[in-house]
């Protein structure tokens, strides 16, 4: 049977130190997919913490796809990061990744609805030149995610609303830590996957000229999502 | 006939004074609700600018719901905002303030349905003690933005995800700014408009509480979308 | 301490008229706000049924908003609904009543939508209409579900897509029902109700004449989230 | 110049007529993508109507996906749905069908995000088995709309809400047909299209199992889009 090993420390963030220990061993492979938790209790006796601990480091994996509950049953794992991701970052960068996509299905479905809206012909010239730009990159064989953050801010500047703009380039390095991560692994994943998120972002722009918001905020969260899902999905090429 | 009279200027961002003078006119009731605005055609001539500064002004005035836009008819007055409005704070600061409500109808949305999915015990009493300061204050004739101001952000953080409470932090001085003048307006207003603003905030706390997540979504756009209209309906009490 | 009391019988829908028979005892008192269930091995025993039917009822109740579950804890009633309710319609209906409201929401919050971008002036006359006959109904002292019915009826038409139509037709009898139980409610109630349900109504039109899509589908939620609230509301008079 | 050609008739349904001689215009391709349409003067001297006539049949083709407008300027041809199409089921069905895709969305993507909320194992057994007989089917070059009608209405079952089975199944007929047109378009497409049809399937039933109601709901209202976008796309094989 996998079994879960933790190492007892005290410090500030008791929570974050337990969330991350438990996401290296998910990422480690000796919590595999499917794994059952131990209980809240016995997280509680064997890191010595209290249960308001416990609880709110399970409630940041679960909120990060990393572990679902079951009612009554307990907490099972989810799904497995690539190995990768951690040598990338670190724990807490991963998390602070995760986090941040969640924020940005958020703004970012906003700001894709009011583009559409209301972007005046300006604006698509400027969300189509960073598309193209990326496009380009892809066929040489280099995605940039400079074109990548490009396209994103485009949209949030037609969205008419200074304050998402604001917002976004508050989030800025996470957002380009963000991309570079997520285009790290398309680039080290198929054609097939870089194709892919191409199409995704066309699938935005073609919604925004065609002044379609419904479409538009649509597409802007499965677009996130699936970036968010190639960050945590293990080997996973889609 | 009411007539838009436009001071021809040449700065930096045409379309923002372009923005203000149409606003300042509205406010002034020299536009009064329904009235048709003159043509782009006209205004491009008049003001002296070109057609696109006359769109952005046009859609800005569109998304902050003062101006509508018939199909082939032209644009029209919606709605004055009270006169008071500019004096608290002038054209720009009620540009400022329309726009943060409508980020924070995005943002917040998603915050109060992770709150309702993720609030510890502990949290749930965050914001219920925000609130009966909010509810005491209002007992003794004396709403606090400040109270306000902490419901709100104690939501934020039981929404589990740090970046939602950055934001918030990043948006602090506008907020309690368009709180100002909201509680200005609530409590020049009758009894039963402090009530209603009461109402609305144990609404958005039951569904925290009852951990309905869709609920609370929709309790907190509801919320911030009478409060943004409780800033600009000229002198409906509701 | 309150206690659950069960008649164990076995026909055809077990986790029908286990649902039943908890909805009774919350409706009649016997079981209060916040008192917690037994659990999920308990009722099993003493009801004489499989866990799965056990889970069925209760995630029946969790769906209605009258029960909630703490997770590892165990289930708690929500709200007691008025006495009258079940007298009006047995238990049955009452059911069929809350999830005909859930269904509303989904259906109409998009006609709402649809209609604010589509609506004709001939459409705006039809729901302008039924809404007058609702006010002049109240102002008179008799509201008529016939108006109320006509109201949402309109709206489904100037969303420009029969289909939603057809769908509200075949609705047609739970909603005249659902409309008469919440109309009866609100006549029973005092004349700020009335003013409030009103209030809600007229926010939605206002919202499709203003062309505001997303108003439109948040007041049409929160009016239709808020009648059903007032069927299950415990002499909560709001 | 293309030329929008107009036979005069008076008939019960004048937009409908309207609406069924453009389309089959635009299907033709006598007017291509990125055509503008004759001004709404232009179509009611032309036609013999009124212009509330032109105006619904307008509306109608920009709700369909069709045509879209540019404000101030006029109508454009947006995109032309494959000769197959009509041909398959005549004007009558083709409009039918897209509005049966518009309302799915609005109703499914409400199913669907209680079936992850409320599903029970046996829920998600019936769900899965229909996925598999779907991906058998692909694979044995035979993709049946049975398996695939079985696969939203095990969800609908899920959803806990008896009404949406309803409303589901009086649209039987019309979602029976769609799928056959849908998958007709997958069959004759290439090996890559099948898969992403595949794909967004078990998207759907990954966020399902995964008890992760947003996802769900994006996931059917990002399938039920694209399949939309299949009929009417004109031989983009994506």
């Amino acid at each position: 049977m996998t079994e879960l090993l933790l190492k007892v420390q005290k410090r500030e963030k008791l929570a974050d130190q337990l969330y991350g220990q438990i996401l290296e061993q998910i990422v480690s492979g000796n919590l595999g997919e499917g794994t059952k938790l131990p209980s809240e209790n016995e997280i509680c006796a064997s890191f010595g913490v209290s249960r308001p601990v416990v609880r709110e480091a399970l409630r940041k994996l679960q909120s990060d796809g990393l572990v679902y509950a079951r009612q009554g049953v307990g907490s099972f794992v989810k799904k497995r990061p690539p190995q990768g991701l951690i040598e990338f970052g670190g724990v807490n960068d991963v998390a602070g990744l995760l986090r941040c996509f969640e924020a940005r299905i958020a703004i970012e479905g906003a700001t894709a609805r009011m583009a559409a809206e209301r972007a005046s012909v300006r604006h698509h010239r400027e969300i189509e030149n960073a598309l193209k730009t990326l496009e380009d990159g892809v066929a040489a064989g280099d995605i940039a995610d400079k074109a990548d953050l490009d396209f994103h801010m485009a949209i949030a500047r037609a969205s008419g609303n200074e304050i998402f703009l604001t917002i976004l380039n508050s989030l800025h390095g996470v957002m380009q830590k963000s991309m570079n991560v997520a285009l790290n692994i398309t680039r080290s994943g198929s054609a097939d996957r870089a194709k892919r998120v191409l199409a995704e972002h066309r699938q935005i722009y073609d919604a925004i000229l065609g002044r379609d918001g419904d479409s538009a905020e649509l597409m802007m969260r499965y677009h996130l999502h699936q970036a968010r899902q190639r960050v945590t999905d293990h080997a996973r090429d889609m």
